[in-house]
């Protein structure tokens, strides 16, 4: 590890896929939806279609041609075309808002709370994500996450990776870029931040697209750390 | 209490005099600031003016004379006035900055851990204060105080009593306002609150400026619950 290490003060998390398994619950959610009406389908395929969606939505805000929009509004727009892609009935307005909300009730990866529960005994913890504040705050209620701080594109009222998520975030803690660490399980996360001029930690989820998945198996980078959990992540940071 | 108020999903609170009791701990920080230089006077009453300058600072900023400015800055600008006012030499960059953070490390009343804990079981329970992000978070540490949610000022980008400070953290929690409770020990902060369609909750600290305290002794309005500490706020709210 670096010797300036020390100077991290703050560690802020991505959360979906990082701290959430997004694609189980969410193919969770799906399929109790489906249930109650009856409804076949492969939720998992379902899931990963309105997940695809997520970057493209999050771009038309990135490029200026929207103007900035929360990601609770992105869901329920990408949720409707996900139906719409797979012949599924759209259920009534009050379902589809439900159902949005999905993405606020995401189970944690088994690690993460005794992670999270050692890292805040010496640093700062809370999220830099790209929901939005409600959805962070429900979704640490609902997983039982310690966060001191919630922080994400909506606190920065730019998405990730833009500098301004990052730098804005970092300026509400009242820190320099080098005291604040981004953890993440994607390497270009990482990327962004690191430009930013923020320390980086990785802890690859080889498991958040599936089994199948390809992507992010691996640090691609010289991160500051690499983890294969949140308490060995504690140990190098040496809060074990 | 009203028939509405089973609709509240958010309790918010003012943090300085409500949540904490800044005077005592202000004082403290001064008199340890003092033994160290051996100066003498009157800490309480030096922590008295500091305090005083806070609302025309703000002022400077919510009239739109002085662009958006965090309370740490103001608190380092009232500072300097203060220890000026007292013939108190200046120390250097770094002792005055430590010193203005002595509002980043100040102790809650007996009553708040206690309720808070009750009010956190049945509520989402959040800041909603002039403080800057930094420094509630801060705050939150030193004292234990288990916020799900930091909201103020800074991610307002309004000072109280500005309806925008209500409405965007209002906004930001994902509720409308009469989903959300401000509590505070100020009826001032309340009207203000109640205008924005909060919905509001009196706790009297009738010692936060000190045993000669001749205002807000009392709930001056019928605000929607009257408590005389966090534990009996929960009780109302159907906590305990």
């Amino acid at each position: 590890m670096p010797g300036s290490l020390p100077e991290v003060r703050a560690i802020l998390f991505d959360v979906f896929g990082t701290v959430v398994d997004w694609r189980t619950s969410v193919t969770r959610h799906l399929a109790a939806f489906a249930r109650s009406r009856n409804l076949t389908a492969d939720w998992s395929l379902v899931a990963d279609s309105w997940r695809a969606r997520y970057q493209p939505a999050m771009e038309d805000v990135r490029s200026g041609h929207r103007p900035w929009t929360i990601l609770d509004v992105l869901h329920r727009e990408t949720l409707a075309e996900t139906l719409t892609e797979y012949d599924i009935p759209h259920p009534d307005d009050a379902a589809m808002d439900q159902l949005t909300r999905a993405w606020h009730q995401l189970d944690p990866w088994p690690d993460v709370i005794e992670g999270l529960t050692l890292l805040a005994t010496r640093f700062t913890i809370g999220t830099l994500s790209n929901g939005n504040t409600a959805l962070l705050t429900n979704l640490a209620a609902h997983a039982g996450l310690p966060w001191d701080v919630i922080l994400g594109a909506e606190t920065a009222q730019a998405y990730k990776p833009r500098p301004a998520a990052y730098l804005t975030n970092v300026a509400l803690m009242g820190l320099e870029p080098h005291q604040t660490m981004l953890v993440a399980a994607h390497n270009s996360d990482l990327a962004a931040a690191a430009s930013a001029g923020l320390r980086t930690g990785f802890v690859a989820r080889p498991t958040e697209h599936g089994p199948g998945q390809t992507s992010d198996l691996t640090a691609t980078d010289a991160w500051d750390v690499v983890a294969d959990d949140f308490p060995s992540l504690a140990d190098a940071l040496r809060c074990a």
